[in-house]
């Protein structure tokens, strides 16, 4: 395409050199240019197309590198990437070997530090800051955060020490009023006043004008007077919130009008003391599908639709049985930390909007709360993304797990994601849950083994309960059929063979499955085991496998330490005669890409999974 | 002793009958009771002490157990013990056998929900209260916090949803302005501003008048004016920050005036909407040594003074060692989470104020912030409890390891701590730490090689670096010693023999030592290695440990799955000739009583790890 400017600027020093009203127009230039970019590659669209006046105007009135941006999640960093030397490989956007949909430190000076989870910018670059003042190197200290992003404790944190500490630290809210699902929480009502609200936004000059004329006027009250006035002044701005937490607060800003932008920051830029700009912004701005539906374009796959999936996703069967239980049993109640459309959550929310909790982006106060609702009679299930569990292991721990409540959780996304990359991979959970007492863990073959589960789950068991599945399809899912109980800590035996053993968990049965299709008649018959549990074990199938195999092969999608091959290896110890061989993920941080060509990267490909096989049946 | 009331009150019903003078009276003897009774037993003495007249306010004027409260940690519930049956029991307080220091759901119906960890309750009694409604149960909720625990996000991400939820709850805010350090904190500010500001306390009726005039007068706006009135009224109280949270303030109540208690809760009783009381108490009231130094009284030891201990605590090692470190090296900053004290670092805040940061019990934000001061330049060592770090697993894996910042954590309390019992025991961090990648993981068997790990930490990498160690004396510490410098991954022989390696690590060294000369003459010599890394593994010595002996015995003081044990054995698989025996923790919570009393219990003593010895060199 032709663009005017866009082509001329490859770092921050070029845009430097447009005036105001040329930056509206490579705004517009940037903007075509990430949407035709990432309907190719895929992404997330919405968020970045709502901050590109916001980075434009950042990176022209501050000094970057010395100046530094810390972003919260980072997706919504596409223009920053554009006009911080990436353009040319915003094409490779989330792809394979190509650069990240986040920030990363490794990919650019500019990328100061990385994120792709939540909440955690301003913390970050407060200690940026810190590190400034004590190590004297100049530049400035901006954190950019979500109203989103709010709702997460971890912010909070940061806000109430940054409101302390008085460091200089300019923290840009981006107001969406969104996060991926709309908004919730008493905050985003604050926000949503302070922007509609005529009494904090349009009279603003009058109220000062009252207060001062009411120091002046009969209603004089004989002490405190002076301080009276001054709390008025301070109370009747908008951001009192922000101000009663020792940030001052500006705004709210236009965050399209380049023009304010600049004007506001300039103003600004160069008090000491940490300030909060308030900046309204639209999700998905400039695309008019996007803007009407920006939860569907938060992000968007790339290319063309693909061939129709065999069978559902995980995601869908869990939505699925989770309205199908919930209309047998009327004590459960579903809870997601923001993600009610990626849980599968939209219609257990039609259906039992009463008993549907979106607690934000909070996922440890969804797991406590959660545990104060089974103490109190019901039964939650919590559905949160395997990675965004890790944010909630002390209330796993500390409120279910001690306390032996009655939790389902759902995990979906365990195990590599694709093109979110090491942040959003859930490959720890096998570890980070099994390591606790009292804790059931399963991870479902297929889709109705997903469904009997989570029957089972209710029926059978009052511990706790975890499921974990990955972003894939669900491989079979028979929605009509009787659900099956399943006995905690049994596992299924698939075929019944000699010498080898494999074990397999949750996502990898399927890919073992296509290897011993790949292997049919190439090698003899070998005894294949859907270990459907890691906890508890089926140590009696095992001790069996162990005594009538010479070697186990295991197989999951997990970190190596505390995983299922590890805590079967160990098992296996004692008789000294099996040989134990474990596929795991390997203890490194995976990198972004398509689901197959990560498991590829990581070993964990039916193909890999035939080469194993062969070479140990050699 | 004599008591006048104390001894016919068996039950909150037994209360009920008494007058409000008489409450006052047996609010003296309750407290003597806990003052005589802790000081024989140990126990958090100030928590408890400040809130005695809350407490029987609180049972006073609600419908126990129908009505709940949920308490936040739970360690200033000793009246609460006392008045709901336990009174006899208290003299068991936190000993091996009697009763928790803590709520414990299984102790007593009136303990509707444990804690021990700070900042669950209003995300906790959210759920009560959501379940309540569902399930048409009767009865109302309550949530007691203390300003301490306000700074953790967690009590932030309850607020947000309660607030937004309007749900009935009433939280009760204990304000003791103190966390066990003096509080810190913008909120702290806050609610002191509320407190101690004239304009906040004193003449808010005459706001309230003058509003009302306003709308008379004569500074009339023509829009808005009902708004506006509306506006001064909500702003001009105290506690805007709550009800802009959707939460209705009311307070602050002297909550040592149980006339004024009583009198509020029975007004407010009945508010079916989130209202917040805020409550004055100070901590350690009625024991004068407590209330002029409520950190020392926070939690006291009981009996008399012991023998004198052979060396300084791991605690003190540490500190010693940070201020050394930060001598040298002024890169050095030192981050604790509210543990100023407990962690040991007294002595660094007074030599290093402008490098030492409390954060308040915010241990998500101590490790982002310490992220973005290592991204930035610094060199941090972040000192938590091992227990506590389970609340930052998402920002260490997320901030830290993924982006291999080089930031030292200092892990005290790991292992089994005591009568603190099982919300305390660090005893997971060995697997949840281990399972991350580019992260380093030690523990030293003294305080001579904790302070060579520190200073190995500095100089001889710059990956993340963790070090646990248990809350014991350090067995060896010579501070005047030339520091050494310890490879990452080296483990050290301590002893040569043959048929049998003694793998231990960490705390567990000096058992197992202890233990070798308990049976020395009895058995024949064994190999003795200190095993200070699991991660990474010292693998080129382990092979040769299995190589050259038919036993591997592995000795440590953490949950079986994803410890030392397990990972040695499954590595060991491969060999297939020798047999590994683990020692470990049992996969269950450990009660509360004397650290020498659990080990014993989980079967980690000297005598186990002797008998162990001897069954296996039969």
């Amino acid at each position: 395409m032709e663009y005017q400017y866009l082509n001329g600027v490859n770092t921050p020093a070029d845009l430097k050199k447009l005036n105001v009203n040329e930056l509206k127009i490579l705004a517009d230039e940037i903007r075509d240019f990430i949407i035709e970019t990432v309907k190719k590659t895929g992404g997330h669209l919405a968020p970045s197309l709502g901050v590109v006046e916001l980075t434009i105007a950042l990176l022209y009135v501050f000094d970057l590198p010395e100046d530094k941006i810390i972003w919260d999640v980072g997706h919504q960093a596409y223009a920053y990437k554009v006009l911080t030397g990436r353009r040319d490989k915003l094409h490779t956007l989330r792809q394979y070997g190509g650069i990240s949909g986040f920030l990363k430190r490794s990919e650019s000076e500019y990328d100061v530090y990385g994120a792709g989870h939540a909440s955690t910018s301003i913390s970050a670059a407060l200690g940026f800051s810190v590190a400034n003042e004590l190590l004297e190197q100049p530049g400035r200290i901006l954190a950019v955060i979500g109203d989103g992003s709010l709702t997460g404790g971890l912010a909070y944190e940061g806000l109430n020490n940054l409101g302390n500490m008085k460091k200089q630290m300019i923290t840009i809210l981006n107001d969406n009023a969104m996060s991926i699902s709309p908004n919730v929480g008493a905050m985003s009502k604050y926000l949503n006043k302070i922007v509609t609200d005529p009494i904090y936004n349009r009279i603003r000059d009058k109220i000062w004008n009252l207060t001062s004329k009411l120091s002046m006027g009969k209603f004089m009250l004989r002490g405190g007077l002076k301080k009276l006035e001054e709390s008025l002044k301070n109370l009747l701005v908008p951001g009192i919130l922000f101000d009663e937490l020792g940030v001052r607060y500006f705004g709210p800003v236009d965050g399209h009008d380049i023009q304010a932008l600049v004007a506001t920051f300039r103003r600004l830029k160069d008090i000491k003391t940490p300030i909060l700009v308030h900046v309204i912004t639209k999700k998905g701005k400039g695309l008019t599908e996007a803007e009407d539906d920006p939860t569907t374009f938060h992000g968007i796959q790339g290319g063309k639709v693909g061939p129709k999936p065999k069978a559902p996703s995980y995601t869908h069967v869990f939505g699925h049985t989770a309205v199908e239980l919930a209309e047998k049993n009327e004590k459960i109640v579903a809870i997601t930390a923001a993600m009610r459309e990626g849980t599968g959550l939209i219609e257990f929310d039609k259906k039992f909007h009463d008993r549907f909790f979106d607690v934000g982006i909070a996922e440890g106060h969804a797991v406590t709360f959660a545990a104060g609702l089974a103490a109190n009679g019901l039964r939650p299930i919590v559905a949160i993304y395997s990675t965004f569990m890790q944010r909630a292991l002390d209330p796993l721990m500390h409120d279910v797990s001690l306390q032996k409540l009655p939790v389902i959780f759902c995990l979906d996304r365990a195990g590599l994601v694709g093109a979110d990359g090491p942040t959003h991979h859930g490959v720890f959970d096998l570890s980070y849950i099994s390591m606790l007492p009292n804790v059931i863990v399963a991870a479902p073959k297929d889709g109705n083994e997903l469904r009997n589960l989570m029957h089972s789950a209710l029926t059978v068991t009052d511990k706790p309960y975890v499921i974990r599945y990955p972003r894939d399809e669900a491989v079979r899912f028979e929605p009509n059929r009787e659900p099956e109980t399943i006995e905690p800590g049994t596992w299924e035996i698939l075929q019944k063979g000699k010498k080898l053993a494999l074990i397999a968990n949750g996502s990898m049965v399927y890919e073992s499955e296509l290897a011993l299709r790949m292997l049919a008649g190439v090698i003899p018959d070998v005894t294949f085991v859907n270990a459907r549990f890691i906890k508890p074990m089926d140590t009696a199938l095992l001790k069996q496998l162990a005594e009538s195999h010479k070697i186990l092969l295991t197989v999951e999608e997990n970190a190596p330490a505390g995983g299922l091959g590890q805590q079967i290896r160990a098992l296996c110890n004692h008789s000294g005669k099996t040989r134990v061989v474990n596929m795991t993920l390997p203890d490194a941080f995976i990198p972004h890409g398509k689901r197959t060509e990560l498991l590829k990267e990581a070993g964990l490909s039916a193909t890999q999974i035939a080469d194993t096989l062969k070479d140990l049946l050699k």
